[in-house]
């Protein structure tokens, strides 16, 4: 009898993943077949269809990665004793992301694709909803701490912390030259006096 | 010998326009054929071509909206002797803009159309360079006036409420029941406290 490997599997999804992510951020999901798909990934379609039944499923694992990658930022902040700049650190790396050109390009895709597919519109929404639950507790937390300005609404405040670290991905395509490192001590100001009472 | 009416051809030309916006923010603009253009804008093809040749056409008459629109809101707020509350009202009508569900999604098609077409990206970057330009313009008119921290570099602060004004593109898809009006003061909050000194 045949073993699996559940590392070789995982490896294999990882590939796969990384090839249609490939695919996706230069020509678009709808102008990606899973034959294309197979072919950056060098493997037949039966192969790939072990792996990912359809391309909804392929989108599917994309936004669970992208849950876990925003998950595992606030993970990272969750000990420090300073929401404030817990904050501050977690709107930083998300712009980070958002910055790396792949993850830009293929946000993108996501966004003009949820205008259009409930289902993948309902994924993403979901994974905003919960940044966004995080951030707010977060917000709560610095504001009994006394370094948060009592008077704001920690949801609205939430939403533009995440639009400003969102705001990468429309720099990295439509502003040559746009170095997020270069940007960093600007958001941190933004971030800070917006917050700070 | 037929005379050319000059405001009927406008209308004409406004007609295709808003068929084709209509057409690409549902289906993108790969998806969104000429003929199917025609049909929504209710005109044979050879009376599209006479107003628009080719799809890339369209998309440059859309570019120069854009860009005539922002101009528009630059242009409402010259007059204003308070650099700091010029700023403030643009940042705010940029956001009610974006927050418009056919611009929100018109947007996120060109962004994933500009990754891909050069002559694309090229059109909406010069529109998103002038813009920049009048926010730096105005910012150190701020500076000058002694309402905006003289320490700040304006081209920084312009790329970032450039992104902030934008934000509402993504929350318009991703924040069920985002109303842009409810953001408004949250907006005025972070222009504010991010500029003064």
């Amino acid at each position: 009898m045949r073993t699996i490997d559940p590392a070789k599997m995982e490896a294999k999804r990882r590939h796969i993943l990384d090839a249609a992510i490939d695919c996706f951020s230069r020509n678009g999901f709808h102008g990606t077949s899973t034959a294309a798909i197979c072919a950056a990934a060098g493997m037949s379609p039966g192969n790939l269809f072990h792996y990912f039944p359809t391309k909804a499923s392929i989108i599917e694992a994309i936004a669970q990665e992208d849950q876990l990658a925003t998950a595992e930022i606030f993970a990272r902040w969750s000990e420090t004793d300073d929401a404030l700049t817990a904050i501050e650190e977690i709107v930083l790396e998300f712009m980070r992301l958002a910055s790396e050109p792949v993850y830009a390009r293929i946000s993108i895709e996501i966004g003009a694709e949820a205008t259009r597919n409930p289902d993948v519109n309902a994924l993403f929404l979901a994974n905003e909803e919960k940044v966004k639950g995080r951030m707010v507790s977060l917000i709560k937390r610095g504001i009994t701490q006394g370094t948060i300005d009592t008077t704001l609404e920690s949801d609205l405040v939430a939403t533009w912390l995440i639009a400003l670290a969102e705001g990468a991905v429309g720099r990295v395509v439509f502003d040559r030259g746009f170095d997020s490192y270069v940007h960093e001590p600007m958001l941190r100001r933004i971030v800070r006096k917006t917050l700070q009472p």
